[in-house]
């Protein structure tokens, strides 16, 4: 990486490329300041379709966009593909693998989260997290190998091959469940046409008594529904307990015959935290003033899943969602230009749009920040228009739009194949 | 694999499912037998736009299209992701890698050719081959990770880190030296604005004095000038002695510094040849009669790279084409499908619609049968149309559409991500 700064304004790092990190860097583009964003990958990943890589309803370029290529446009910003490790807070600088450190005057934390299993035994090994996007083309390869394997043996069928086990009743469990049941009851019973459906069993597991608890009573009903209607078994008030390669032990004692399980159920924050020297919060976050800066350290910004913000309005913890992220981290690029042009910063205000939730074709529930809800169909497309919005560029909706159609018109599924770049003899 | 008989219909066992393959198999559609199509992969391959896949122009699912998809409209066919390894002529059934032998009553080998590296030093382990959808996911990832190593350290680049090396002055080579130089040059000169693009040259070596020897002098000409445009390096009448990591030897005693190799110069048969127990042709291709079965063996039909098929107007052998394969494969179906109804198979005929290629945009050159020929902007349009045309679905079609539109308008590339699935910690 080159690190030279012959110009003397000042240095901005960005850790992380996701929404938060993009967020912040994209603010910065008129400011007097060189940028510098970091990411472990080559891509910006729109986490809110993650669910749709991994259940083959959208290519993995839909949603890993180059990241490179969000900043063509904004000559003040470079883009490095490196790991970070830590932060030395007294000498300003970040640590990174196998490279020299890189200094900064200002930096912007975004790392986001990581899957966290609660120490359940056997799921560090044996679980499909869905945080990434290589989490998510590994649950759709999984999938597909399970099938084929079942194409060729059909024995595999009574112990459960084709069988999943969904963890958690939060967006994330609920959307790969219901998007998992639209390809295993549209699509694959075309594709494994000797299969029996019966034998590809769903099953979500929630350990609180109801799925989709940010969501009304009414759009949880809504959602049960749905599901049920897709054939998805829904297990409320259960735990897992322990995940072995071919069964899934529940705390009540049930055992459940599935080889796979997707685990959507909670999050802890970056390991980089460790490095600050602060105390940290539930999930490992770390807290943050209200204008989104470390105490002690107006110079070091913290967004997205990775911070703990309290909105100072309802006094509440923000939640770990894509419009906090965007928006914190855009709020982080605008504090720091305002300093950098000799103005105060602002605290941060955050502008709740609303919660919205796909639980299969047609079926979707939205909830307004007010109270107002929607549901079924006119929610569906609601949710479609506001995600193909937000996708970083034309080309991605563009992209977007040719899998759902086809998706929508023929329940086909384009991204099923599975291409190992193993070299095989 | 289900592969009990209930009816007492004839098997057509099909192994391959490229052109060869799903030609066959489709036109036994309305035949009064099982169709039992095998492939070791879940996709056909659109082999004739790998090399966009290779150099980030196409998604590797506009290329590679689900198998099982193509024969949701067709009720007797079956698809099986499986590998055979040898056809046991007398028992009539295919051996598979670790499943059953399949029997048949009919049979189609439509397997295919994998890479011919002659010998050469080094190969088997440094060079690049393009021949399958895993070799192109292989260079474009392998490419990417030398920018972005580079990027990381500049000393790389007197090492000739991002040079790249192709070997083949035919369509493979040619038409992947021009993609890779408009990456280079429009796409890679803005996503790594620190790395000088005069270090990153593209050498296309061929053995013999000429590029693209099957098109007339003029289109050679044109082609040889279109690469100039595109600051490749010509070097005709050059072979490669060996291959190293880093480094290409030529057997002039040139050594090229290059950590990428891509081999687009040789083929030879699927090994399952070998089973056969007939003496192979050149490339371990296997000879056909006239209605493409095997001497001695009217149930078995080869076809596509793997056969050598001598047409009997030139009594020159075809060329290992897309457009041979498919007719090929299509011929053999129907001539089955004629033998099922009582009637007496047909000699094949082939139909040569001409020959063409692109060396970067808008430049192209098409050369029809009978003469006539075609070059630069129109050519390209007119190779464009007819690609999309030959795409396998309208939803593949789509997306191409949607990479070129963007590729064409911004100089960008909507898939140059490397989305590892190995598990890291």
């Amino acid at each position: 990486m080159t690190t030279d700064n012959p110009a003397s304004r000042p240095r901005v790092v960005v850790l992380g490329g996701g929404f938060g990190g993009v967020g912040a860097a994209r603010a910065l583009k008129d400011a007097d300041v060189d940028v510098v964003v970091i990411d472990q990958h080559d891509y910006h990943t729109f986490q809110p379709l993650l669910y749709q890589v991994a259940t083959d309803l959208l290519e993995t370029t839909a949603v890993g966009h180059p990241l490179r290529d969000l900043f063509h446009d904004q000559p003040n910003a470079t883009v490095h593909k490196a790991t970070a490790t830590a932060v030395d807070l007294d000498k300003r600088e970040v640590l990174l693998s196998d490279l020299d450190p890189v200094p900064y005057d200002y930096l912007i934390i975004a790392l986001g989260a990581q899957v966290n299993f609660f120490g359940t035994e056997g799921a560090e090994e044996h679980a499909f997290p869905m945080y990434t996007l290589a989490d998510a083309v590994r649950v759709r390869e999984h999938v597909l190998r399970k099938w084929e394997a079942a194409d060729n043996d059909h024995s595999l069928l009574e112990d459960g091959a084709l069988n999943v086990v969904v963890v958690g009743g939060g967006p994330t469990g609920v959307e790969s469940a219901g998007a998992l049941a639209e390809l295993y009851r549209n699509v694959f019973c075309e594709d494994y046409r000797n299969l029996p459906q019966e034998q590809a069993r769903i099953i979500l597991v929630e350990a609180s008594p109801e799925l989709f608890t940010m969501f009304k009573a009414k759009l949880r009903g809504y959602a049960k529904n749905a599901l049920g209607k897709l054939s998805v078994e829904v297990l409320t008030g259960e735990a897992v307990a322990s995940i072995a390669p071919t069964r899934v032990t529940l705390k009540s004692g049930t055992v459940l015959p599935a080889h796979t399980l997707i685990w959507g159920a909670g999050l802890q924050a970056h390991p980089i935290v460790h490095s600050l020297g602060v105390q940290l919060q539930r999930g490992n976050r770390v807290a943050v003033g209200s204008d989104l800066t470390l105490a002690q350290h107006p110079e070091v910004y913290v967004v997205g899943d990775i911070a703990w913000i309290t909105d100072p309005e309802t006094n509440k913890v923000l939640p770990q969602l894509g419009s906090v992220a965007l928006q914190s981290g855009e709020w982080a690029g605008a504090n720091i230009a305002r300093e950098v042009a000799g103005e105060t910063t602002k605290p941060f205000e955050y502008n709740d749009k609303g919660t919205m939730a796909t639980i299969g074709r047609g079926a979707a529930v939205v909830q307004f920040e007010g109270g107002r809800t929607m549901q079924g169909k006119l929610a569906f497309l609601a949710w479609g228009a506001v995600h193909l919005a937000l996708l970083s560029t034309g080309e991605d909706r563009a992209k977007a739009v040719v899998d759902w159609t086809w998706a929508g018109f023929g329940h086909k599924r384009p991204t099923r194949i599975t291409v190992s770049t193993e070299k095989t003899a």
